[in-house]
């Protein structure tokens, strides 16, 4: 390990970037803007994906896949979704290299493309294009289809996870006989990314839906989840759209109900993205390094040996070992890390680096007095305790520390969200605390395009279940009957 | 379910595409040579990948993801990989598409990138140029690194999973301080491709070693699994690849040893795709549709109710919910048919169709006598049994029939493997019966063309412990002390 990190207070943008790197998560690659996902980040980013995973095919969802290129005119199909998605993309437009006679590879100008092809940046357009040929009649919905892909958006400035070309996710892509019921499932996935976000992120979330300017391109609803990040900007974690019969009427996708009409398909979409790691690293994480939650932490728990000579370190793996068969038989992953190429004050630093929730150190005195030292990461409290059901304890301080994580970044996000009456005092907060502000709105997309010119703030989302209260705009001073999320955001 | 099938023996190909079809597992998309891979067929693929890749993380290797686009110029640091995999490829231009006024969506010019990028057909070249950075000194080797991702390698003539323009695959590079473990992890990789080939496809293979003329471009040697389908015909269905410091001296990564000498990296990759779905398929079904090894099987026991009225179906759906909680207690999946919009007729051959490896049937005379109908989807074979034991006697049938499967494809194997030993009787095995044939060949890449131009014959492999036997080569008379592996193949 080289030397520590940034702070947080000195440069918050440096720490992450440092933190992401040291903590070998993932780097930039020789293509801009696109990131090599490091195996260390990867595996965290498995575990994300097995659980929610688990949790679409829980909620009746099954997994499909649709091509990496769509066709430029499907963009066209679509009114609203070809202004947001079809400019900054990548461009196929050629299918062959070939050698110059000079030893240099250059494109084949024979091998033009009649249609330029586009890297998909959502799948909307291909998808309703095919599901088309799979629903006739009301007996062939709902379709409950999610898929696991790369999509690429030409980004110009990037940056680790929160915003590259080409990233991961997950799109959920379902297709239904009414309104209601495609409402509900927009709501029912809002839900599970609810779910996922407080449960295994271990990060709160607010839940609510997007003003008109900053929905998805093509929907008619856009629910969102979202989340602030220790230095007070907020971070969308989510979305999940009801996408009307908007692209059932872009592609004709039509079917004949139960009583014999024939009739445009409903339809949602919903999606996470890579970007979880972003949250999940900004949310957490402290000066000396990454902080995970013990259900998504690939190594759950270190055991480290402090011994002299090779005599000792060989009593110390026999008291490891035995820890380490009680640890599995629970389901929890261990590392017994006895390199002897590296001290035990530099491992220390790695696995607080790389965020391990528990640390077991033992050492020649813990032999003698049947104890361990356990370190736990999210606090760095140390404590020596006996061997005897140690197992026992470690399952539960991992437990402890799940709760724990979570609590502490539900204390900040509530003292970091603030309830404003004027606009003087929106810029306050704004600039000296940051945070969410919830503040009156007068429903108009000029007051909200105006707040944003002028403070880089933005609706984050209207929240469900809002309470309603008379108010005024603090911008316009027009009547309003809600608060409304503010924030500056990633 | 519409008609069935066109037979095997009537024309293979043609039940091919059609079982493809109909049994749901994948269809062409509007994007020319890409395929959709429909929720059933990504259900197969979805368990060839857990256990792939639980093998995978089981002989210590981690999973990592690297850029979609590879730069041009990346194509052109390793001679023979770029006459490999730089011609047919998707090339990349522009990063912005505009409206042009009239309502057209079109290329924006002033968006040209300056070097095009080609969407990766490989990772060989993106993956070294990144491990230039991880790799210092032998602490840093092994690295042994997996990835899951799509590629593109532009294919004039596409079938359905054999042959696409996109692919799924995984492809894992590794890095090590000698050729000694470089080639013990190619070998390594090779024998979990057999492993998984036999003991989950249920496919027998020939593991082997590729001929010069058909070794990975930029390998020192490839190895390789060899499957036969029922019509005769090869299909490759793994390769691993050693592939020498080739790769380390193109992107220039080195190492200092253990004694403090720099020396290049050594390499390798391996790579198993979507491929095997067309092997799985043309291995083991038949006219009435799919025949699917019960570990690979998405749903491995269908219970269909035989009633006559409600009163009926109530006791019978009794008895299939005991017989459900049982079978899922013994870890089997099992899907409960009781749709009233279809008979049953018509869900036995929709079930066949799809492969389920054990149909249980439920009547009212089943009802009364304790009994019920299983049905085996290999051999067609029905049987009334008690109910009694019915989840064991199940359970038990299923290792049957993974057994069987196997091994019924190895006996077809055997039947169609053939030693020769002259030019004609090699073209007439060829024409006449098909499958594997054994020969002695001279060695040279001249006589192994012209077979292949005059036969469209290829070497499959030079199997691995081969017999050593003095013989003559059956195209040019020389001399040769083995025979290798000859077919027409996918």
């Amino acid at each position: 390990m080289s030397k520590g990190l940034t702070s947080r207070n000195e440069d918050y943008s440096q720490w992450y970037n440092e933190l992401v790197t040291k903590a070998d998560l993932a780097e930039h690659s020789a293509v801009r803007g696109c990131m090599v996902i490091k195996p260390y980040g990867y595996s965290i980013w498995e575990k994300m994906q097995a659980a929610l995973d688990k949790m679409f095919k829980d909620t009746g969802h099954s997994n499909a896949y649709f091509p990496l290129f769509i066709p430029k005119s499907f963009f066209s199909k679509e009114a609203s979704h070809v202004e947001g998605f079809a400019t900054e993309c990548a461009v196929v437009t050629h299918y062959r290299l070939k050698n110059d006679g000079n030893g240099n590879i250059i494109v084949d100008e024979d091998a033009k493309l009649e249609e330029e092809l586009i890297v998909r940046p959502t799948s909307e357009t291909i998808i309703w294009n095919t599901y088309r040929g799979w629903i006739q009649s009301y007996r062939d919905l709902p379709i409950l289809v999610n898929q696991w892909a790369n999509v690429v958006r030409w980004e110009m400035r990037t940056r680790l996870f929160l915003r590259t070309a080409e990233f991961l996710w997950q799109e959920g892509h379902t297709a239904h006989a009414t309104s209601e019921e495609a409402i509900s499932e927009a709501e029912k996935m809002l839900e599970v990314y609810a779910d996922f976000a407080e449960n295994w992120l271990a990060v709160p979330v607010v839940k609510g839906i997007k003003t008109a300017n900053e929905r998805f391109a093509g929907a008619v609803e856009t629910y969102c989840i979202e989340a602030l990040m220790q230095d007070g900007k907020a971070l969308q974690a989510g979305t999940s759209h009801f996408l009307g019969q908007n692209f059932a009427k872009a592609f004709d996708v039509k079917f004949t109900s139960k009583e014999g009409k024939l009739d445009h398909v409903w339809a949602t979409s919903w999606g996470v993205s890579t970007r979880l790691m972003g949250a999940l690293i900004m949310a957490h994480s402290d000066d000396s390094g990454l902080v995970l939650p013990p259900k998504l932490a690939p190594i759950q728990v270190v055991i480290v040996p402090i011994n002299k000579g090779e005599e000792e370190l060989a009593r110390i793996t026999a008291v490891a070992d035995d820890l380490i068969v009680q640890l599995k038989q629970k389901g929890i992953s261990v590392k017994y890390d006895d390199r002897d190429t590296q001290r035990p004050g530099f491992k220390f630093a790695e696995y607080e680096m790389k965020g391990v929730p528990v640390r077991v150190a033992v050492g020649g005195r813990d032999l003698e007095n049947g104890t361990a030292e356990i370190a736990r990461r999210d606090t760095r409290e140390k404590q020596t305790v006996s061997r005897e059901d140690l197992a026992e304890r470690i399952e539960q301080l991992l437990e402890d520390i799940q709760k724990n994580i979570y609590q502490k970044a539900l204390s900040f996000r509530n003292e970091n969200t603030t309830e404003v009456n004027s606009y003087e005092e929106f810029k306050q907060v704004l600039d000296e605390k940051g945070g969410f502000v919830l503040a009156h709105w007068d429903g108009t997309s000029e007051t909200e395009q105006k707040i944003k010119e002028e403070t880089k703030a933005t609706i984050r989302c209207i929240p469900l279940q809002n309470t309603q209260e008379d108010g005024v705009c603090i911008f316009s001073g027009k009547p309003s009957t809600q608060r409304v999320l503010f924030a500056r955001a990633y």
